[in-house]
C-alpha cells in the first residue's frame, strides 16, 4: 500500500484544542532537549524505551573518550566506583526515598531475584508469595525462580477479573499469616492500572508480610512515595521514563527500616566492604552497596545519569500533571474518532487508577500496529492478544502529536491495509 | 617531589634491544588502532581495563545516535535483541567453542552464580565444590553464595604453597566422588599462573565432577580450547584483553555435551522461548539464550563488539607469541635493573605457566605503585599485600614501553619518594 496522508487533517476543532493545550504546557520546551527523530515520526513508546536526551550524547562522549580513553583505570577511584550509588541517590527523590535507600544494580529481573530471595530469607517461617496476573511476566518468572532457590515456597497469582483493573480486594484477601511477600508492579505494563501502594502495603504489613514494588512503569511519570507508604523493597527500570538508554541497569530500594533484616544472597566483590583487600572471606559493605554483585556496566550506567537529571529538572508533579492531561486528551480523541472503528479502551477510565500509558483493544490489533509503524510513522507497541499500547512521555510528547496520531489511525483504517503481516510477533517490543 | 625524568635514558643496550623487537613485531601497528592517551603515559593495566579502540568510538556514536536516538524501539528487532548471541558467537573462536556454546550475559559474578547453581543442581547428589586460594575473590564469594542457595554444600579452598603457582597436585588430590564441581580461574589474577585446563578437566571428570573455568585473565591473550579440553562450563570478562570498556558484560560457555543437563536457575524474560507472548508461565529458550535473565545493557554490550573484532583480527596465536615476548623481555629487564633494588618476581618463570601479566613483589609496593602513577606516568596496579602487577596487552604494549617503564622505576627509586600516601588502598584498581 502507499503511505497514508500524514497531515494536516480536517478535524479543525481537535487540532485547535491540541494547539491550545501545547501552548499552555510548561513542559513543552523539554521536547527540544532530546535528539530529534524523523520529523514525521510520532513516538508513543517512551514507556518501553525512552528517547535520547541531547545531554546524554555529550555525556557519553565524555565518558567514553576522556574517562575511558584517556583516564583509563584512574576513572575507577575518581568517578566510576561510586557511580551506581550516586545515580541511586539521584533517583531517590523521584521515588520518595532517602538517598541511602537506593542504588543502581543489575537488570530489573536480577534485582527482583535478589530482593525476593532476601525477603524470603527474612521471613523464613512463611511459605507463600502473593502476586497477580497483571504483573509483568519477568517479575513472575523471577519470583518463581527465587521461590525455587529458597525451596518450599508457593507463588499465588491472583487473577484480575477484567485484565484491566488490579484485583486489589482479592489480593488483600489472599494475604495471610503464612505470606512472606506481596510482590506487585506499581503500574501494570499492559493496562496501565496503578495500584494503591499505601493501602496494599498496609494490608501486607497487617499480616506480617513484606512488600516488593516494581516501579518500572511508574518511575519518572508518576509521583511515588515509598517511605511515605511504608514500603519495604522496590525495584525499577531506568530505560523507560528515565530515558537511560536500551537495557540500562535497574535500581533497587531497601527501606532503612527493613535493611537490618535483609542480606544480599548474590554476594560478589562489588558488595564487599573492602573489595580491594581481595580477602577470600566475604564481608558485606555496611551500606546498601552490599546489594551489588559484579562490576557495573559503566557506559550504560552513565547514560542513566543524564536521563534522570532531565526528569528531576522537569519535576515529578508537573510531569504527572501533563501525563494526566495527555492521557485524558488521547482517551477523548480516541472516543470520538477510534471507538466507531472498533477500538475499545483497555485501561482504567479514572486517571487516579492509571500510570502514563493506555491500551486500546482491537481484534485486528497486531495488523494495525504493524501498519501504524510501517505506513503511518507512529510507534506504539503491541501486547498480546489485542492490545495497542500508547505511552505518553510528558517530557517529549505533545498534545498535537496525539491528535495527529489519532487522525492518522483513522486514515489508516480507511486505507487498503495489507491483509497479512508476518505472524512472528517477536519483533514488536 | 618533582616528577622524575621520563626519558630517554642511558641504557643504550636495553633501548636498542627494545627498538629491534618493536621493529620485528607484526602486531606493532595495532597500537595505532586505539585512541591515543597522554603520549608520556605507559599503560600496563590493560589486564584490568583494556584501552579504547578507535573503532569503538565510532561504533558507539552510531549505536547511540542512530540506533537509539533515531531508530528507537525498532532497533530491538533489527539488531539489539540478538546482539548478546552475536557477540557470544564472535568470542567463541577465541575460546575454542562452537558459536552456539557462548553468549554474553550479566556481570562475571552473576554469570558464575548462575552456572555454579546450575552445576550443583546437575550434580545434586554431591556435596563438595573444590577451588583454590589463587582464585579471584569474587569467584569464591559467588561460589559460596551459590552453595548457600542450593544448601548443604561445602566449598573446599585448596591453598597454594607459595602464592604464585597453582596447587595443581593438591587440587587433584582434593577431588573425590562427592565433588560436584571444580571451579578455577584459568590464569590467576595476582601471579598470572596459568592452569593446565586439559589436565585438571580430565581429573575432575575422572571422579564425575563438572568443571567451571573463569577465563577473565586469559581470554584475548592466551589461546584457549574449551571444547578440546573437554570443559563443561566457563565464564569470562570482556573488559580486560577484549577491550570492551568499563564493566562491560561477561560471557558464559556451556559445552553442547553438558547443555542438556543444566538449567538456568535465574529465569527471566530474556531467557524465555517467546518473551513477547508475555505468558506468565516460563518456558526456557531451547538455545543457550535460556541462560539470559533480564534485558542486556546494550551500550556496554555494543562496545564489546568492536573490542572483540580487533582481537580476532590480530589473531590469538600472534597475540600469544607477542605476549610471551613482552613478558620475557620485561622479566629480563626487571632482573637486570629492578632486582638489585629489592623487587622479586612473583610470577612463574616458565612462560608456559603464565598468562599475559606478571607480578613483582616489593615490601614498599603500595608506595611505589602510587609514585609510579603520580610521578612516573606509568600505570600498573597494586594487589595486596606487596604485589606490583604489570599487564602486557599485546595489541598495544610495545617493547620500548617496557624498557622505558623499567628505567623510570629505577629513577623513581633513586628519587626522594614521598614517605606516605593515603593508607586507603581502595582507590587502586
Amino acid at each position: 500500500m502507499a503511505s497514508i496522508e500524514l497531515g494536516p487533517f480536517p478535524d479543525v476543532a481537535g487540532h485547535e484544542a491540541a494547539t491550545t493545550l501545547d501552548a499552555a504546557d510548561r513542559l513543552h520546551p523539554f521536547a527540544a532537549r532530546f535528539v530529534p527523530t524523523d520529523p514525521d515520526l510520532i513516538y508513543l513508546d517512551g514507556n518501553s524505551l525512552g528517547r535520547l536526551p541531547a545531554a546524554t550524547v555529550r555525556h557519553l562522549q565524555e565518558v567514553v573518550e576522556r574517562e575511558w580513553g584517556a583516564q583509563l583505570v584512574r576513572s575507577w577511584p575518581d568517578r566510576w566506583w561510586d557511580l551506581a550509588d550516586e545515580v541511586g541517590s539521584q533517583i531517590a527523590p523521584l521515588v520518595g526515598a532517602d538517598p541511602a535507600e537506593v542504588i543502581v544494580v543489575d537488570s530489573t529481573s536480577v534485582a527482583i531475584l535478589k530482593l525476593t530471595v532476601a525477603a524470603l530469607n527474612a521471613r523464613a517461617d512463611r511459605r507463600r508469595i502473593v502476586t497477580d496476573d497483571l504483573n509483568f511476566p519477568t517479575d513472575v518468572y523471577a519470583t518463581a525462580a527465587a521461590a525455587n532457590l529458597v525451596g518450599g515456597r508457593e507463588v499465588i497469582v491472583v487473577p484480575s477479573a477484567d485484565g484491566v483493573h488490579g484485583p486489589v480486594d482479592d489480593i488483600i484477601a489472599a494475604l495471610d499469616e503464612d505470606t512472606a511477600l506481596l510482590t506487585l508492579t506499581h503500574v501494570a505494563f499492559k493496562s496501565g492500572y496503578r495500584y494503591d501502594m499505601e493501602r496494599l502495603t498496609r494490608a501486607a504489613h497487617s499480616v506480617g508480610a513484606l512488600v516488593l514494588w516494581d516501579l518500572s512503569h511508574s518511575v519518572g511519570a508518576v509521583p511515588i512515595d515509598l517511605d511515605g507508604a511504608g514500603a519495604d523493597l522496590a525495584v525499577g527500570c531506568t530505560y523507560k521514563y528515565l530515558n537511560g538508554g536500551p537495557g540500562s541497569p535497574a535500581f533497587l530500594y531497601i527501606s532503612e527500616r527493613i535493611a537490618p533484616e535483609v542480606e544480599n544472597p548474590f554476594s560478589g566483590w562489588w558488595g564487599h566492604e573492602s573489595p580491594f583487600a581481595f580477602d577470600l572471606g566475604y564481608t558485606p559493605a555496611s551500606s546498601i552497596r552490599r546489594f551489588q554483585t559484579g562490576t557495573m556496566p559503566i557506559l550504560s550506567l552513565a547514560a542513566v545519569e543524564t536521563g534522570v537529571a532531565l526528569t528531576a529538572e522537569a519535576g515529578i508533579e508537573d510531569l504527572r500533571h501533563k501525563s494526566i492531561g495527555l492521557s485524558e486528551f488521547f482517551i477523548e480523541q480516541a472516543h470520538i474518532h477510534l471507538e466507531p472503528l472498533g477500538f475499545a479502551l483497555a485501561s482504567p477510565r479514572d486517571a487516579d487508577q492509571r500510570g502514563s500509558h493506555i491500551s486500546l483493544r482491537h481484534p485486528d490489533g497486531w495488523r494495525i500496529v504493524r501498519a501504524m509503524i510501517e505506513h503511518a510513522a507512529i510507534i506504539p507497541d503491541f501486547r498480546e492478544p489485542d492490545n495497542l499500547r500508547f505511552g505518553f512521555t510528558p517530557l517529549s510528547t505533545s498534545y498535537t502529536d496525539l491528535h495527529t496520531a489519532v487522525i492518522r489511525i483513522v486514515n489508516l483504517m480507511a486505507a487498503d491495509l495489507p491483509q497479512t503481516y508476518s505472524t512472528d510477533r517477536s519483533n514488536v517490543t
